[in-house]
């Protein structure tokens, strides 16, 4: 009856994987973060890239040793099994200029995609000691408590992130930006995935960005969407592992809906 | 041999008060902290503006019992005896917009003046529990320990912060913010004061303002020059009560030569 989707003890047992997942990172990114060290492009030997390497080895062997069949698709060692039935999608680091900056909003996003679909998500913010968990079909969590996104907002009311304007590319992008810049309440930016749990947190009404990876917003969609919230591209398709970058996550379909509209008008 | 400045014991006990002023500031930004309530706009009832006056008016009470001569600046109540040797300049929650959103990186900022000069700055930041302290002539603290900005970084080399580009009017001031965004390594947005405490920590090399009030930076003067950096207008005039609203902090001085000669080009 769940047409070949996980069942409830599947995903139970994919969620303890996670959280094992979020608690060998942790560790590691806190172990590097304002480390003192000279180089800190994205260079082999700087501390983020040490960093976002370490982690997601840590978080690679701990799946392979659980589910030896599942896919893997991580930020920094690219794809393996990508066919498989479940890929599991990595981001040790997301906001490496947080990170680099010393500034505690980086966060690390566990997904995971059956067939297609974003099944299970964790945004961990180890710094602030906050963790959002989404899985498909359950309220999302943040700390453990039930949280939900904010409805009923119009354009004019809401507050919508982005992490910088400069993640626009020139023209389609950047315009279409720029229209929903001048209709919202206000945009604030500068915190990367965090944004995304604030909208569920309900203290986020919009996020909108661009030359997004897949890595940057499987984790995402089922802690938006068990809070109630919608997120796809810009045209209201599901987000996949192949996409064209652009995301938008509102707290309610109707403000999603007006948002869609004023991107491609 | 002063010449009318504080003395040590001066400063010991204005820093006492100081800290009381941030205790007291605090369990009042905290309980008001994404605390659900619809009305979020700058509004005598929303809560930011009820947290606001609440922790600046604590704030006040201290300071005339303590220093019934001092003088007083605040974001929320304007001034009080503004033409005292000592003036406090107090801001309760830098960055309104992080408080309303439910992200953690607004601070309050208390600042004290004397004759113009600042000799006392604390930025604190209550939820991360960081607390950056500057007193004139003193080294600069971050949780108690020693911090020094980051020397000897090229524009190209330097990470650099604003709250956020549409803070910059156009014409002048936004024209002169693109010629500097595109020499540094990278803008960076969305951090309010922190954006100074890093600096003064060594992980932000410039950070980059306009349209400030002096309640937004005369707390940031100590912080920034008692950890070695460099923090003036857009012309490298020393920053006061009064001023044309433009801030330049480098975590050098010939970064701050650099970052002023592109200001002004």
């Amino acid at each position: 009856v769940n047409s070949g989707g996980p069942t409830g003890a599947d995903l139970d047992a994919f969620l303890d994987l996670a959280l094992h997942l979020a608690d060998a990172a942790a560790p590691v990114t806190r172990s590097y973060f304002r480390r003192p060290i000279d180089v800190d492009a994205k260079s082999d030997r700087s501390p983020v890239t040490i960093a976002d390497r370490e982690a997601e080895q840590a978080m690679r062997t701990l799946i392979e040793a659980a589910f030896p069949d599942h896919g893997i698709v991580g930020e920094e060692f690219g794809a393996t099994r990508a066919d498989a039935d479940y890929v599991w999608v990595l981001d040790p680091i997301d906001g490496t200029k947080s990170f680099i900056t010393g500034k505690p909003l980086f966060g690390t996003l566990i997904g995971l995609m059956h067939r297609g679909r974003a099944v299970l998500g964790v945004i961990d913010h180890t710094i602030l000691g906050e963790r959002w968990i989404g899985v498909a079909g359950r309220p999302t969590t943040f700390n453990g408590e039930v949280v939900e996104s904010r409805k009923g907002r119009t354009l004019d009311e809401a507050w919508m992130y982005a992490t910088t304007p400069h993640m626009f590319p020139d023209g389609y992008d950047a315009e279409a930006y720029a229209r929903l810049c001048e209709e919202v309440k206000s945009p604030v930016y500068g915190a990367e995935c965090y944004a995304y749990g604030l909208l569920a947190n309900g203290t986020v009404d919009l996020v909108v960005e661009s030359t997004m990876g897949a890595y940057d917003y499987c984790a995402l969609m089922p802690v938006v969407e068990g809070a109630g919230g919608v997120i796809t591209d810009w045209q209201g398709r599901p987000l996949g592992l192949e996409g064209d970058g652009r995301v938008l996550a509102a707290g309610d379909a109707e403000l999603h809906r007006a948002a869609m509209e004023l991107l491609s008008a």
